[in-house]
């Protein structure tokens, strides 16, 4: 996926049999190895004793949390943290997570991933009530819910579980009371959850790889619908909404996560993988070499590389060191294919017949300049294959595409897209070919509404955002 | 007062006749004039077209305010500011003001100087409904108060009126709608607040200094119990509580305010110098000079040498570039006089017989240290002279002495006390020097209730602080 | 190369027809494009009417130039830059390029990429006449020999041309002196510099990449003992030490450039799969895939699987979010192989049996932990391949080892490098091999001193580090 | 003074007995002492083992040593810190101190308060010899002259003594070696420099009152011409220029120096109040209050009112917030008067005749203000005194006035400037009073120039700047 469509975030968690135990850096690296869920900002809490220190701002985890930083952060039994999406308006400080309040049966501290379809209402509805509102977040009216239900139930896994029947949309989420660490899915499981153990700590994080890079091992997904909760002296778990129909959103395979994370039982890596291989059997075409726009569509080149013989190869070096002014500063160049942060490798270019495998196209100016600068350097031919069904439809789960509109299938034909994009010719994955794969691959129930239109859930005909921008007149 | 008992805050509005003026130039001067009421943190928030744009953190007005952070606030019609005191523990980045919120009606920023004393009551009856707090401040409190009785009114300032009747305690508000700008001051007006003018800006404050450094003109004290609204077409004003009983703060003449401010039409220094006369009448002594304790011993110090005769002399430098980690830096040099702000002239003190004025005492342990130094230079003998009756009595509207206990006055005679500082004698001005004083200045209804136990508002036996420290078990 | 044999540097200039152009935009993007060359410093120097100004620091270029501080520099008619490696002691910031000097006959600013053998003895020779050094850069020693060599000469060109006689070692340089930009290269050619252009710029750099990424086209090389003189009116060319050997860092191609860049004519890429398709035919073996270690043995790794027709795979995701406080705060976890920037994509490895290719071998300890890393996830043979000779001899051209003592090959045969990394087989690249394609890809004359031991110079037995260690006793 | 005139810089030191000393904090706070001295920038320079670690930066002391900074630096056996001044222009990081180097001999690392007169004359000769510059400050010309003299000297203290035969103008410097420390005065004496004890340590500082705030006792003034050199042995002292003419600069006297300081046995506010009783002998008149312009002039009223017998009185608050961007976000507000440091206290002024004291005048564009401001607060008259005599000529010894046009005593008579400045009276001290002020305080030889044209030194017709701004063309 050439264009940002990201609306992501990562959490991690730990509970640790000590009550004095450095947690902050475990959280940290963990938090490092979600980072490429959510750039804005970051933030770590931790619960010692039942208090709750935190630390949360602007930034990647590397600038918000230097060494006297984590370390000026106390020592304590358990910890939660988070990285937070950028979007493209002004980054907001407020927004920041985890989200620490104080209600009348003490502390809380909340992470959350995901999308919630119902926060507007949901805000109405407290807003009527005299509740205040802080930040723009869906946390903060999941934070709203809980302390209502929690003043109702005996404990807060009854609360949780009664707020869980009154959201809707996806949210992975991560509790920290004064006593307790609780991890929460939404009965679709549009968003992934997993939870892992080292020898004195329980741990929990958006993908396996932030286990994988803190010594962890993989224990097990939460799953869709489950409420784990973890004290002193035992890890209980609470299943709801068993009936519900699942779908954890099929973009996390596409596109969102790390290749060498386990989502739901699944590599993302052979995921991608099979969807190259299916595309070169969908859509072959004679070339001289495969290669993926970096980085989410190399492993479906691979995958395409190996089902057709032809030759894998690197098209582009990405540049890793981009800041947060390049676009703009490269710009002042008034070059328009400058500033892309790729560069084409000419050498593998020049003179070829080229396969370009993309995860995903949603407006297609990205792709359009990617092969424009592939001309340049000289190939011959682009053919381009995008390793999903063409994303037809606004998705209020996973992605930040709220209006078709904004697509670039939205009233173009295939081939139209294909001029557009300046490509020799053109494929999507059949939706076929992907619920093929879904199926090989034991996923039962993946979201792939963006693809059909048709959701786990239903969806209300208008969404509105959740944003402060309404004026009292 | 050697000793801090700052619960301050400085208030700071304008509105102006533009929808697009450049009001956080005038409001960062005028927070930096108001600065001396609270270092630990500043913000701004401005109102353009109804939407509020803000940026608060800790630290003092020229840190947080760099001249890019002054300009990345947008241009608009209204905004406020507000700096915050500094406790002894930790800095709060949390409680940083402006609070910035959203509820049913829209946006509402809201800046407050005060002390709630059922701040605990009000925030306990909102948890019982679900309310959740993100800060530990009164201010939040009030917002949560103003936004229930919003739903309930015709008008925000209706909703502000019904609030003032729930909130006890002291305030001095600023409330900015998406629309309006409002000042209000409690029925006591425990707290300063001012309003002025320039040719195209209304403008609030906590303080005339304010006023003065951005080139307003000082219209008249907000009276106690009133509300002012300032709208496109009109300045309007509500006076509630009229017969409640008054009571100004007696600190904000004797300590907090600085002397070029006039509050409720009385000139803090000329206060300060007419206590000082009022002690040389009251407590003469023979001596060579009379100092005064930097700076806020220095005005009453210079009335007592008009009154007395006896030299006005400087008896200590003190440093205005003492950073944050002086006191501590200081003392690695193992020396327990070393680590004041204050350094003795010696030439000025050597041999001499010293009438000392300082503005009150409060633990003791500064005074005592200060006379120890002057003692070490040389001085003969040292009066200690206090610009304020004996502090007995714990304050829960302007000082941060919540305990009687913790004062130097508590169980201990004046010869007591004059023992312990190791002053040669030592006087207090009698209090009804000072109810002759406030006479004189035609200042009907100050509150002195920490030198009587008198309170103008009845105080609860206990009032319980305002934290996150319980813990839900 | 697992471990850092980092000493390289990064330069980027531009001189403008224009006397007022915005060239700060420009350089900052350039460097950005160099940062894989050095990341722990960085500076910007811009001419404006002959007077210099500039800013460096420790640190990323995008956290050392935000907005505003690259809008702080001047428009000018002409600019360097500069990005400095990060060793693993502590940075200096005294040491952050450009230097910028005043001497008798004006201002310069100067930056370097190379490594002078005769740094300490020329800087000894230098403070025998009472020279005084604030750094520990060899830049610093340049810039000296530089202004001696002015005093005596009759224009900057000449005192360049007479600095290269004195200087020994590998250096490319750019010069900015009131009035003209100046690109040097030393007579071996041991780094590269490229020059480019725009319409309106002449631009110099280290690498084509960031010619391509700022928008310039590739002009030429920079000669090894060329000296290219830009003014208003002409670019110059001097060619010196014709005759002397040449011998750019094959260093360069296998690890220190990026893989999109062309230097002295040759495809960093296309250089790095030759080597690995020379593998492929030198030291087959059967295997299930073929796997780089990212990033610099990916394009070999290419190589081999086309050479040898077994698939290519990715075995690794690496993070590119790692700071600087990662490996130890990763380290708190107390696990072994936990810190390492590589998780491995267990899907890919499990079961198989792997060829992995890395560019070099060095300390050998990083690369036993990628190997038990894949065989902790389940790789069931591991046959490495190394894309470049056995590293034997000390290099103090372009790498940072000063010892062979400190190789792993000391006094270590192949087989018991084997079984220090735990791999089924290990093979370098036979030194014919790699001769060949040098041959091949028409490049006469590299060096390859630290597979040799030969060096187109000579190198002294001792040389001396250039630092401030020595104390006056 | 009204007008910055700040050429002053403060150097302190310390020698420990223990060689691994926790250092940093004493030069920290003693560094704050003298921060009045300079504010534009700071550093802290420690020896431990020989080896010299250092931080400096642009900043106040407070901003510039954070406490995670100060505890970067390593404890050691000595170390030196500067605090510089500011000036209208742009801050340069690079002139920053300690100026840290190393030469032949080893590590060096120099502090300098004062101002040479040959400075640019022994930069040209030492470029001449190929030397060059990093910074625009006399302290790199000193390092480079004392590394020269080391060279042909025995010892550090015979190069440093040579060094003084050659230096013309103001220095009072602190020589840090890798074994020893120096403290050295120019032969006149112009610029102060003190020696106290602990227990444990020896230390040097610019003004007695960074020796009080750090526990430190004052032991005596280093002599003009002195050279006293700290090792662990003893401390051995080498006069030099014993019958060269002395000349401390009166301005330390009048407006540089902190009041609780003493001077080479006079104390600062000592004298201050003697030329405030001198001035009221002189230049009489009838008046309700005498005040003084914060700070400077403060010590001088005092002076006046005690001969006098008319009160003294503040008239003024002075901000001590005031940030760097104060006085231009005030200018926003477009009035004039708006952005003094000082506001009027209104009731102390209103319909009062004033004697108003300030220290000297400069341009006369801050005191014209001032005065403005008094009369806008309802001041009936305002009688200018003047704490020194008319500033009549340029200085290159303590003050930035290089050029006599720029004073407002140029082809102006008293009574020009007194209508210029709007004064009722205007008087200057007489030269005579001061001569006579400076007898009876046994202050043998002062410098006066500025008042007299004539110096203890004689001064070049031209003096050059030591800049960067010479252009090679």
């Amino acid at each position: 996926m050439s264009e940002r469509i990201n609306e992501e975030c990562g959490v991690f968690g730990v509970y640790s049999k000590e009550s004095k135990d450095q947690l902050a850096y475990m959280i940290d690296v963990g938090l490092s190895a979600l980072q490429h869920r959510g750039e804005e900002s970051c933030g770590i809490a931790i619960n010692r004793d039942g208090l709750i220190s935190y630390r949360k701002d602007l930034g990647l985890v590397s600038k918000v949390f230097p060494k006297h930083e984590i370390e000026a952060l106390p020592e304590g039994k358990m910890g939660i943290g988070h990285v937070r999406y950028s979007t493209t308006g002004e980054a907001r400080k407020e927004n920041a997570q985890p989200m620490v309040i104080r209600h009348k049966k003490g502390n809380l501290a909340v992470v959350h991933n995901g999308n919630l379809i119902n926060a507007y209402d949901l805000r109405a509805e407290l807003e009527e009530n005299g509740a205040i509102f802080t930040t723009t977040t869906d946390t903060e009216v999941i934070c709203h819910v809980i302390v209502q239900e929690r003043l109702k139930a005996k404990s807060i896994e009854e609360a949780v579980q009664n707020t869980m029947k009154r959201l809707k949309g996806s949210y992975s989420l991560l509790i920290m009371t004064s006593t307790k660490l609780l991890a929460a899915r939404d009965p679709q499981g549009f968003k992934p959850l997993c939870m892992g153990k080292t020898e004195n700590r329980i741990v929990f994080a958006s993908e396996s790889c932030a286990l994988d890079i803190t010594g962890a091992e993989l224990v097990r997904d939460v799953k869709p619908g489950e409420i784990i909760t973890v004290t002193n002296n035992e890890i209980k778990s609470i299943e709801t909404s068993k009936d519900e129909p699942k779908g954890l959103c099929v973009f996390e395979y596409i596109y969102f996560a790390r290749p060498d994370s386990v989502i739901d039982g699944i590599s993302v890596h052979k995921f991608r993988e099979d969807v190259g291989r299916c595309l070169a059997k969908q859509a072959p075409v004679e070339a001289d070499i495969v290669a993926g726009v970096p980085d989410s569509g190399l492993d479906a080149a691979l995958g395409y590389a190996k089902e057709s013989g032809i030759h894998y190869d690197m098209a582009f070096t990405k540049s890793k060191y981009i800041g947060r002014t390049f676009i703009q500063n490269a710009q002042e160049t008034r070059n328009e294919l400058v500033g892309l942060k790729l560069n084409p490798i000419k050498v593998a270019v020049e003179g070829k017949r080229i396969i370009l495998i993309d995860d995903s196209i949603v407006r297609g100016t990205t792709i359009r300049k990617i092969i424009a600068v592939l001309r340049k350097a000289g190939a011959k031919e682009v053919h381009l294959r995008i390793a999903s069904p063409a994303f037809i439809d606004a998705c209020y789960f996973g992605t930040d595409i709220d209006s078709k509109e904004n697509l670039v299938t939205y009233n173009r034909t295939i081939d139209d897209i294909r001029k557009m994009v300046n490509a020799d010719s053109l494929e999507y994955l059949n939706i076929d070919s992907l619920k093929e794969i879904t199926k090989e691959c034991n996923i039962s129930n993946l979201c792939n509404g963006c693809f059909t239109g048709k959701y786990p859930i239903e969806v209300p005909k208008e969404i509105k955002k959740n944003t402060f921008e309404e004026i009292e007149l």
